[in-house]
C-alpha cells in the first residue's frame, strides 16, 4: 500500500493520509508530490491496486480546491474511493520565546485565518508558499530572533521548533475535506480493512452542459429533487474554453448504482457530458 | 478620483484599473494595497464618492476568487458598479538572453498556465508569491545568469527586463474578470464619463439559505427560470459556519430595479438572507 500526497512533512495532506491509513493494519509508505497534478499523474501511471492518492478538495473557510475538481474531471481512469475530513489547527512556532517575536511568516491563507490573534499581538506578517515552508525557513534561520511561523503542530515538531501558542484560528471549527483517489474501486478498502468503518456512500458527478438555454441548471436539478435525493453540494468550475461557461459538480448521498440515481442519469443524459467522479465511503 | 487595487506595479489588477480609467478624461491616481481585504477596508473607510476599488473576481482557468465573493457579502456598504474583463498574457523576461535560461520563477498558477511551453523548453521551475514578485526578484539578481521570470509585459518593462518570449499560455484566450467597487452607486460613472460606454447592466446577488430542505436550490432558481431571466453564473461559497453549508452567488443580465427581478426577490425572500451585491455596468 502506497500513498501519494502533497508534502513536505507536517502538511495537512500528510495528516489526512495518516488518518486514512489508521483504518488498516498494514504499514504504508507516504510519498510526497510537488503538486496535486503530480499526485494524479503518479497514480494513473502505476496501474496497481495498492497505489492511492490523497488530495484536498474543500476547506470550510476557503471553499473548493478548484485544481482538484478539474483534475478529477480530466483523469477518467481515476475514481474517488473515500472522503476524509480533518480539523485544521494552526500554531505559532519558533526557536525563540514568545516575548521576542514580532514577525510571523506563513501561507497567506493561514495568516488570513489567524487575523484576530495576529492583530491582537501586533505582529508584522510576511507570506510564504506553504505553512510547512514557513516552519522550515524559521528552523533554518539563526539570526532573526523575532521570527516565528504559523503552521501545523506536526510541522513544528518535524522541524524541531518550540510551539509558542496553539489554536490560533479565528474560527475554531475549521475542517478540511480530502479525497482518497485510486484507479481501483472503493470495494478494495473493505477488503483490506478489518475495522468496517467504510459504510456510508456518497457520489460526486460532473456535468459539462452541451445545450445552452435559460433554466438549464434547473433541468439538471429537477430529476434529483423529484426523487428526494438530497444534494450535499453544488459547485461550478470554468470550462476553460470561454469565460462564463461552466462545468457543474454535484454531490449527493447515494451510490451511483442505486436505481433512483440511474434514472436521474437517464433523464439528464441529453443535457451534457456527464462524468461520475466516484461513489465513495465517508470516513468517520 | 482614486483607485485602490492589488500591487505591485505591472499586476493584472493595475492593468484592469487602467482599462477602467481609460473611460474618463480626468487623470486618476492608482494606489496599491497588499490584499483584497485591504482594498475593501480602505474604500469603506473613506466615505467619499471618488474612491473606487478594483478587485479580481473570476479567471477563465482558475475560476472564482473566493475571497472577493466573501468580502462582497460581508461589506454591506460596498456595491459593485462595473465589471471589467481583460486578457491575461504572460511573457518570459530576464536580464540575459534566452540561450542562457534554464530556470523560471513565477506564481504557481502562472507556471501552471504555461506548462506546455515550459516542458518543451525543459526549464526547471520555482514558485514565487506573485508574477510581479518574480519579475522583481529576477531584476535584483546579478549572479544567476540562467534565471528568468514569467509575468506580465507591464511588470517586465517596469523592472527593466528584456522580454524573451510573449504569449506563453497553453490557452491563448485566457480572460480575467474584475469588479469595480464603491460606496456610491453605478450612476456616478455615467455622470463622470463622456464616452457613454456604460450601458448594459448585470446584477450579482448572494443568498444564505436559512431553511434546510432537499431541492432548496431548485426553489431559488425556479422563479428566475419562469420569468426567462438568464443566469450567467451560479457559484457556491462556504458559510464558514459548518462544512457543507453554502452561500449561493447568482449573476443575471437585468437591473435589480427591474419589475421581474423585484418579483423574483419577493418569491425567494423566505428561503434565506438575500444580499444584492450590486447592479453594475458591463464595460466593453
Amino acid at each position: 500500500m502506497k500513498i501519494f500526497t502533497l508534502g513536505p512533512e507536517g502538511s495537512f495532506s500528510e495528516i489526512a493520509s495518516k488518518k486514512f491509513l489508521s483504518n488498516f493494519k498494514k504499514e504504508a509508505q507516504i510519498n510526497f508530490c510537488n503538486s496535486i497534478s503530480d499526485v494524479f499523474e503518479t497514480i494513473s501511471k502505476k496501474n496497481k491496486k495498492e497505489f492511492f492518492g490523497v488530495i484536498p478538495v474543500e476547506n470550510m473557510i476557503d471553499g473548493s480546491v478548484g485544481e482538484s475538481l478539474d483534475l478529477l474531471y480530466n483523469f477518467s481512469s481515476i475514481n474517488i474511493i473515500s472522503e476524509v475530513i480533518i480539523p485544521i489547527n494552526l500554531c505559532l512556532a519558533s526557536k525563540y520565546p514568545i516575548k521576542n517575536i514580532s514577525r510571523v511568516i506563513s501561507h497567506p491563507k493561514a495568516i488570513g485565518q489567524c487575523r484576530k490573534y495576529i492583530s491582537k499581538k501586533g505582529f508584522d506578517t510576511e507570506n510564504e508558499l506553504s505553512t510547512s515552508n514557513a516552519m522550515k525557513k524559521v528552523s533554518e534561520n539563526n539570526f532573526e530572533k523575532d521570527l516565528a511561523a504559523i503552521g501545523t503542530k506536526e510541522a513544528a515538531k518535524y522541524y524541531g521548533l518550540n510551539i509558542l501558542k496553539e489554536n490560533l484560528e479565528d474560527n475554531k471549527n475549521n475542517l478540511t475535506r480530502f479525497f482518497v483517489i485510486s484507479t481501483s474501486s472503493k470495494e478494495v478498502l473493505n477488503s483490506r480493512s478489518s475495522f468496517k468503518q467504510f459504510k456510508d456512500v456518497k457520489t460526486s458527478l460532473a456535468i459539462h452542459p452541451t445545450v445552452d438555454k435559460p433554466g438549464l441548471l434547473l433541468r439538471i436539478l429537477e430529476p434529483f429533487s423529484k426523487r428526494n435525493i438530497n444534494l450535499t453540494k453544488i459547485e461550478s468550475r470554468p470550462t476553460k474554453l470561454n469565460l462564463g461557461e461552466y462545468i457543474f459538480y454535484i454531490d449527493f448521498n447515494k451510490d451511483s448504482h442505486d436505481k433512483d440515481v440511474k434514472n436521474v442519469l437517464k433523464e439528464i443524459r441529453g443535457l451534457g457530458d456527464i462524468r461520475i467522479l466516484g461513489s465513495y465511503f465517508k470516513l468517520k
